[in-house]
């Protein structure tokens, strides 16, 4: 095994993957926004069970974040994510400076209508638009064969899912399950944001899915029903403001009244003291 | 020289051209609405020179025509353009079905801003975003190492530059220069339109950009007087209302006071018996 590669630079990056895929090796892209974690570690190993080469691309993506969002103190450990993605069997690292992805004349944005209107998006204006930017942009600078996201962000993936159809990217895309905490926390970056108090709530988060998962299996259908279980639990939370509950069609994004397989349940809420943005979902009645 | 294909499919059209690439052959794709005449004849000759294989689209593509535009009655002769196209060297013709490309959730557009603002963009809102989703489309079916395109689409020229730096994307951009009647008229798909008077005015566009150049190149640099000499010879043109006659930035397609090379001198006429859409453009101490 060589040592892992370190690349900043797009064009270096660029001509790399296409001395990999000269010899013949695959290149698995796995776009992180570092502060790596055990689920981009589940991320790296789906990249590499697929493809030759793993590229863990690591940029903090100014135009994905809102004015009033955390862009300025997104954890940026640089190091300890390269040691991190070097023992989980990523190949190259590909960390561009924000000038070499965003000149000042850049002028080009990845719109996706409709399915970024309800969750993440209402709350979040342009937020996709960022996320879809990059991920194209990272796409034709590694041209990978495939790329993987964390079902985690399962809005994000939806998106790029659409995107990459509608533009008719050739990368086959592999949605990795959420990795969680023993006590049912969603692994994220963000989580090492919350107070001590807020913490130890945020299992509630994952505890209503699961009620809503168990209500599913029973044979309720009633969206508003499967809400309520959900409701019920972030309650429990007091230190949480509820910025969304909502059971959505996996293709529209758009609220269901009653479940079709397969839909998503997701929940996104506010912590009263750190301000910290807390997101779950499960698949209710499917995968994606 | 083995038989021009035509090719409708576009998953058929990304494996045609995978296999080329394996084989070794470069390819060039000359992006068309159809109607072919002699300009992209010279667009098709030059992919010829630059790559092994030339593949031109011919789509007429609906969404970069406004609601009250040419869509419906744009001209689609597409048995004598396939004939066109193999007589001018024409490998491969791709002309996908309009369901195929934006199947009814199609959801994703490219939106460059900005230089899109002024000229053509101010008169089709939403031209430019609907002309990059579809070249960034045809760069991910056919994935080119080349694409031309012509001059006398100016802004689309300079658009599509932006964008491709943008988005990362490795083509090679190639700008073909305007071909003309022999009058100065430069050739359009859409000059089939004119009535008889219109086309007697139409090379005056054409007398107008060329007197500029030639103040240009006696010393002037006042886009005032630069742009009179444009709209004096528009003044003879009886049958014409002027959209817009300016001077631009070649980089951020903002108006000049004072013409610091390259800049580009672009006008935009209706004519007022067919409405017909007229476009032309020098560009004045530079190139593309």
């Amino acid at each position: 095994m060589s040592p892992m590669k370190i690349v900043t630079n797009p064009a270096e990056m660029k001509n790399l993957s296409i001395t990999f895929q000269r010899a013949g090796k695959t290149v698995g892209l796995v776009p992180t926004m570092g502060a790596l974690h055990q689920g981009h570690v589940s991320l790296i190993k789906t990249a590499q069970r697929h493809c030759d080469i793993v590229v863990t691309s690591i940029f903090v993506n100014p135009i994905q974040f809102g004015p009033a969002e955390d862009f300025s103190k997104y954890p940026r450990p640089f190091e300890s994510d390269c040691s991190a993605a070097e023992q989980s069997g990523c190949d190259v690292v590909f960390a561009p400076a924000q000038d070499d992805m965003y000149p000042s004349d850049h002028a080009t944005y990845v719109h996706v209508e409709n399915i970024t209107s309800a969750l993440c998006g209402a709350a979040r204006p342009g937020h996709f638009t960022g996320v879809a930017t990059v991920v194209l942009k990272l796409f034709n600078i590694v041209s990978p064969q495939a790329a993987v996201f964390g079902q985690k962000d399962a809005q994000q993936c939806l998106v790029i899912r659409r995107m990459a159809r509608d533009l008719n990217c050739s990368v086959k895309l592999l949605f990795a399950p959420t990795v969680r905490e023993e006590d049912g926390l969603a692994m994220s970056s963000r989580n090492s944001y919350l107070s001590a108090q807020e913490r130890r709530d945020a299992p509630l988060l994952y505890a209503g899915l699961s009620s809503a998962v168990d209500l599913y299996e029973s044979g309720e259908r009633s969206a508003a029903r499967l809400r309520e279980a959900i409701e019920a639990a972030c309650r429990r939370a007091t230190q949480f403001s509820v910025e969304y509950v909502e059971i959505v069609d996996m293709n529209t994004v758009s609220p269901l009244a009653t479940v079709r397989s397969p839909a998503l349940a997701a929940v996104a809420v506010r912590t009263n003291l750190t301000k910290t943005r807390l997101i779950d979902n499960v698949v209710l009645g499917g995968t994606f």
